[in-house]
């Protein structure tokens, strides 16, 4: 049985998340049922991160464990052309046999995107959150977004639903700036919570629009309960952008003799 | 009767193009629908291009006439509830009576993007041609598309299908340039014939292939002849980007009184 490890990019719109659920379309789902076509065997689908409803990745990275031989760039070509356009491979390497996508990872980086402006944009609909209650003053709340940073108990920064053990959390950058015409926030942490970015995001909002006060980042993180952030962001702005490897497969690829 | 010239975008993916048609979903006819529940009488909706199947508009005018007293920006909003996600209305004003979207252009700009990698990605599909045949060179094929600058009779970039009278047309603007991961390409004239900027588009990618010879634009102009010009780049990668009139109905708008 060899490991095999995939990136892939995908448009949440149209999907219940990444992973498999009953009566509801998933990545997963599609991944495993493509797969099984291609290797003629059924193959478990491992997920780096179980995104929500609706959340989009600019990168993904999933493996799985097969005993067909198949070439791994072979399963970029066969994986394209049978799953929606929605959903793109961009690479896919045999990694070492104990490599595994959601427990090898040391960290992820989310973006959100947010477009400040009133009006429907067709462009963005499903991609970005359209937000027009107030103007987002972009330095005032990168700044304000600074308290984020370090390592905290993220508790107020979670959804109840949440079964982690801990809420103890490293985030290692949290910046908010303009990118085109859109506002976007960055946040890399060694790890997340259920619905960390999108609570971190609505926190800031609410203190863009003066519902909270400039410096309230730092009691609410102490106080620890969830209704004293903000309002958790819808997820058609949030975008898993990054997964952090230390020891990345991808990344010794052109070493490897592929099939 | 008043005139109003209303300001839109779309995504032109679901759509038979712009002009209403027998049996395929246009956007002029879910822009009539939606103004006569707003106007309760039916307006004809006159736009300023017929647009292809699957192209899009950043800026599409068009303008249709009403007994109805409504204020122009109550349109804007009740049509951006009434219209799907993927068409977006960004001003209305009232134009002077003799104000027509099409005839009252003195030219349009396109754009078109092509994103020049191998593989599918999910963010681009259905927005941007993928062309992975060969590398573009920018600064090369942005020379090359000078030789489209000037009055010409461009009978060779057009489909045989144009039923226009005379195909001699002004390109004021011609280039080729990098934005973020595509490959951009502008023009802007006084009037495109049918897929004009499509063929344009395709010819410059045969020279950028070496299928023709570089400087070969000029000859082709010169023949007249479709079959000496390139393929029909596909339409999901074209935009309108802008039309341009002299005397601007939405320029005026800041000392206009609505309602």
């Amino acid at each position: 049985m060899r490991t095999i490890a995939v990136k892939i990019r995908f448009l949440g719109a149209a999907y219940h998340g990444f992973q498999r659920q009953k009566n509801a379309v998933t990545v997963q789902q599609l991944l495993e049922e493509a797969l099984l076509k291609i290797l003629g065997e059924k193959a478990v689908v491992y997920g780096c991160s179980r995104t929500d409803a609706g959340v989009s990745a600019a990168e993904y990275v999933f493996h799985f464990q097969t005993g067909n031989p198949i070439a791994p760039q072979k399963i970029v070509g066969a994986l394209n052309h049978l799953l929606p356009p929605d959903i793109g491979v961009t690479d896919a390497v045999q990694a070492p046999d104990a490599f595994h996508a959601r427990w090898a990872a040391a960290g992820k980086e989310y973006r959100y995107f947010v477009r400040n402006e009133r009006g429907k944009d067709p462009f963005c609909e499903g991609r970005a959150f359209r937000y027009a209650v107030s103007h987002i003053d972009v330095p005032f709340l990168n700044a304000q977004a600074q308290e984020l940073c370090g390592r905290h108990d993220f508790s107020a920064f979670c959804s109840a639903h949440d079964g982690a053990g801990s809420h103890l959390r490293c985030v290692t950058r949290a910046e908010v700036r303009r990118e085109g015409g859109l506002v976007c926030f960055i946040f890399a942490a060694d790890g997340f919570l259920y619905n960390m970015v999108r609570i971190m995001v609505g926190t800031l909002l609410h203190i863009s629009e003066g519902k909270k006060a400039p410096g309230s980042i730092r009691t609410i993180l102490e106080s620890g309960r969830r209704e004293n952030a903000g309002f958790t962001a819808p997820a058609c702005g949030l975008y898993l952008w990054r997964v952090f490897y230390p020891d990345d497969p991808f990344k010794s690829k052109k070493e490897e003799k592929h099939g």
